[in-house]
């Protein structure tokens, strides 16, 4: 047998270059413009026109005669079922609820390639009808199974080759990844970041950026989409040496706190050892019981032709649009949404603790999730509801209390397109002094680089999380608590939308 | 506030105090021969007297009107109910199986302390109705979620609490890992190794040992119970220092290539995001069906009031026993077991590539698995049902015609025995010269340190593949091919079996 050369870990020289493309390449506010632009033309060839109408008439879907769920013709997208939960100890304690039924695991994949020796992403600029804006930036694929098995024939995915058949290429990350717990049942979708050596052609509507350059638009609202964090955060951006990328500068506490909390070399206040059995004890001991039911058995929702509520006119509705894509060709088509009501908070709490940065995470349980409990941010909560629950959730007020300076970033993103109308979070990173050493039985306190260690492996880290990690990935390269000053709030266009 | 100490990953430290507990402390034989006297003497104190039961002699289950399905009155304990099980492209594409449905999580938890500088395990001997020879050596703890949760009151588990509440102690490992996925439905428990540094009182039966002296055991037939083994498994021993503890040989060059295979500096022939990769890949693209139907309506199974079983005699079968344990107290009890027909094979093909000793590890379906595929060792099968089957296990004949001088490791050993009824497996480690180049997609060659990091996390390696670890880590300090030379076999008395 000939020569097989041995690898040795090819994720300890990963973190190095993903640290070379976030930093910034040119003036910051210059690329904004140039990508500003580009993505203003886009907007010019490719919008939606989004218009909401009554769940009666909604085309190619039927309501199911024993059921009440909605499902699709073809058989093929998604349901709108029932769901009952039973959560013995939870704030509340058994409820119903609406719920979306989707099996099928789908790619969201983001190519990188590396010009004069700095990594690129291949974004792209894609039409999401739920989202208030129209068009977002997006990864290089997203796609459903049925895309990528090819099952029902049908237009190829641009680019979607190098995600199936990875074998002239570099694995960078793959892993599946669970999407709302609370809207989901069950969703997960594979994230992926391959790297090619190979000439790739851009196509129109997409683009190569730095890490950095994508980071920048995560302080800018509405532009960077769900799946696009998502894939982002699953970049395994922790190691030993990030000292070299981001000099530690001495005069800034949090920021050197930061860049610790993503080195291997850092203590933690834990080490992971317990971490995992902190979360293998949360998710044997939660007694959660879900059952899929028929939609039309929902207890406290009314069914109107129109849309589906809770009796309270709160949490979230189920509604019909009717969209028509323009872009190179024109779609049409029409589909039913949820619509949650109010923009959610979406926030960590972060300290230093000698010198090193840590979250407070919470091991939250969602219906949804596949197993048990995930790690979310301190604070997820729509704040609109909680007057109808019997408990205000832990650390809001920290988080809506706290004295301006303390807020190390704050931005509203949308959360997934396809499926969520209007479906927004203020994301906010907080800084604290609340004392480490005392949380409740649900919350620990873990680096950055702890985080990135679980999100390696599926269902620890939920998709809220997710963009927090994103959001904190971005300030190791100095991201600006808001990027609104620096675009003036003219990026994207102000939308096509006619219904609302 | 006061000073908050980080912590440095206390993984780093473990894997050299595992490795020191696992070297000999003394003259094997010797240690052996006082193990030896001290099981015998268990044994006269405590021993089961296992009777075959027809099904419908059982005392406290009932088989359930409509579906057939046998559960116990009181709820508890587990039920015998049907599985029907579609998997396209797979050998058999679609059938029907009685399955044993238990979905509670439990702990196996191991209790380890230093005892002049070094970790020693109280172990416990166990009586196990199914098994061979009627006691084993078992973990400290097997407790069920009832015990621990203390639901039902009831007898306390001897040290449960140093499981339930590790406030006091070190947790060293604590995941949830399945257990056999043909015959349990989705089963796990909790696998736990807590050190405590309080003095421990020793009750009857129970033992502190040394790893070396556990693993040696590993060699002995059916000793060694799968519960201990399993939580044997989750141990963090790889680490950055082995050599200290195992210096290279030199002149065994399969020895030290097992050494450098738990050395995290080693190279291997995939990078662990490669290996994550390829499992998201086998999680995502294989379509597995299962479903939970009435026993009733299981096809190609005969119901007598002796037994299940299926049409052709193969497989496994539904069996009745009734125990008589007699210890300190006499407890008498009935219950359905699963009896599988044969010794069953399982094997890791193992070759050094460049100096490194990596196991051909297969992506194996199981229907109980909760997560689609495990990793599994190359073979692992009962070769009597398949002449069956359409076609071969891969890998089989490579085993089974081994020459002797490459078989590294072989022992019989008996899978749990408070469910299974004679369910033995011989274990064998074989050495082989396959182009590791080449290899089916289901199958990948991943080094011993890259096993044991996917054990920190639950559902990636099966049961079968843990025992195998327990085994390699214990060859690392030296275990023999096969101990019956040692003990004469003499090891356990010849039980006090009635029935069979």
């Amino acid at each position: 047998m000939t020569h097989v050369p041995l690898l040795q870990e090819r994720d300890r020289l990963t973190p190095l270059r993903i640290a070379s493309s976030m930093a910034p390449t040119g003036a910051v506010s210059a690329e904004l413009a140039e990508f500003t632009a580009w993505f203003a033309d886009c907007h010019r060839h490719a919008y939606a026109e989004v218009e909401r109408i009554p769940l009666d008439r909604l085309e190619g879907w039927y309501v199911e005669r024993d059921t009440g769920n909605i499902r699709h013709h073809s058989g093929k997208f998604f349901s709108v079922e029932g769901l009952f939960v039973d959560l013995p100890g939870g704030p509340v304690q058994r409820w119903h609820q609406p719920i979306i039924i989707q099996p099928e695991i789908g790619i969201l994949g983001i190519l990188v390639k590396e010009f004069d020796g700095v990594l690129h992403c291949l974004m792209q600029a894609k039409i999401e009808p739920g989202n208030a804006n129209g068009l977002q930036l997006s990864p290089t694929v997203q796609a459903t199974r049925s895309n990528y098995t090819r099952v029902h024939g049908g237009k190829p995915v641009p680019y979607l080759k190098y995600f199936v058949d990875t074998a002239r290429s570099s694995v960078v990350a793959d892993v599946r990844q669970s999407e709302q717990g609370s809207w989901f049942h069950q969703k997960r979708n594979r994230n992926m970041v391959v790297e090619v050596r190979e000439d790739i052609e851009v196509l129109d509507g997409f683009r190569w950026m730095t890490l950095g350059q994508v980071h920048q638009l995560l302080a800018v609202e509405d532009v960077l989409n769900m799946d696009a964090r998502t894939v982002l955060s699953c970049l395994p951006f922790s190691g030993g040496d990030l000292e070299q990328a981001y000099p530690l500068a001495g005069d800034d506490a949090f920021q050197d706190a930061l860049v610790r909390s993503c080195d291997e070399r850092s203590g933690s206040l834990h080490p992971m050892s317990d971490i995992l059995s902190w979360i293998t004890e949360r998710r044997t001991l939660t007694e959660i019981t879900t059952r899929i039911i028929p939609l039309n058995t929902v207890a406290h929702w009314d069914f109107g032709p129109e849309r589906i509520e809770h009796e309270t006119g709160r949490f979230f509705g189920v509604i019909g649009v009717d969209v028509t894509a323009r872009g190179r060709e024109v779609t049409h088509w029409t589909q039913p949404m949820v619509e949650p009501h109010g923009t959610g908070v979406v926030a960590f709490l972060v300290r230093e603790i000698e010198g090193v940065l840590h979250a407070l995470v919470q091991a939250r349980v969602e219906p949804g999730f596949v197993d048990v409990i995930e790690l979310a941010p301190t604070v997820q909560c729509a704040p609109q509801n909680y007057d109808l629950l019997p408990t205000v959730p832990s650390y809001l007020d920290d988080v809506l209390d706290a004295e301006p300076e303390r807020i190390r970033f704050a931005t509203v993103l949308s959360e997934e397109g396809g499926r969520f109308y209007r479906a927004r979070n203020r994301y906010i990173v907080v800084e604290t002094d609340r004392d480490p050493r005392t949380v409740p039985d649900n919350f620990r306190w873990l680096t950055v680089r702890q985080l990135i260690e679980l999100l390696r492996h599926s269902h620890y880290v939920n998709v809220q999380a997710r963009t927090m990690i994103a959001c904190l990935h971005a300030m190791v390269a100095g991201l600006p608590v808001d990027q609104r000053s620096v675009t003036g709030g003219q990026l994207g266009e102000p939308g096509h939308e006619l219904g609302g």
